[in-house]
């Protein structure tokens, strides 16, 4: 487990020196509702590790992100919904400490807004290429 | 892990029965490049065990998803990335088998698009409301 960061409202949370609405915790993970929902049953599971990027996080840290989001999906009773993860302000982070939301998708204006700028005609021969390149730094 | 299901796309890759960009494989999951990509370096990471929602997905098969996301960060370089999987049609799931999506920001225009329509008044008095009628199903 990494030293909390000092400044880290996520830190301040899972010490208990802030409140939340908490759903979950484990020796690992805390779970609570987004104050600021985006929709009904929007929530939040965070590993105790403190990192802002998830490539700052160890993998066992990671492993149990998905299993309590999952719970978080089925406690919310959401149909539709999204899993969503920022790393970097560009990437709409906006704190520093890896955090996975679980955002219900009731209906078109609740919810997370989706842009899909696809690429629907990539090159197939660039990204064989991409692959080759990357394939060795996984 | 589940019997494959014969119309998915993602269980023929699996079976190797459609080519991929492959990137990574082990014996609950694969990863490979997504093939109408958001930016460059953007690429999936599926469980193995054919299902359409993350609700229906064991843990195990669950466990290893954000690890190799991670991987596919370092591998992509990106700085700013977004990790995003969906469930169901109004939340933007095009095909039915779970897949986690590693799509890294490098500008404004390429990448995911984020729509964050917050409520910043949150009633938090309904929000415990809410917290104490989710935690049993937790």
């Amino acid at each position: 487990m990494s030293a909390a960061s000092a400044a880290c409202i996520f830190c301040k949370i899972i010490k208990g020196e802030i409140p939340c609405h908490k759903l979950f915790e484990s020796e690992r993970v805390l779970a609570f509702l987004d104050i600021q929902p985006l929709s009904r049953g929007h929530a939040l599971v965070i590993p105790k590790f403190h990192g802002k990027l998830l490539t700052d996080i160890p993998d066992q840290d990671l492993s149990e992100l998905l299993p309590v989001a999952k719970k978080l999906a089925i406690a919310s009773g959401a149909t539709d919904f999204n899993i969503l993860q920022n790393n970097g302000r560009p990437a709409h982070q906006y704190v520093d400490h890896v955090h996975v939301h679980m955002i219900p998708k009731p209906n078109e204006t609740e919810g997370l807004g989706v842009g899909w700028p696809a690429d629907m005609n990539a090159d197939q021969a660039k990204l064989k290429a991409l692959c080759e390149e990357m394939k060795p730094k996984m």
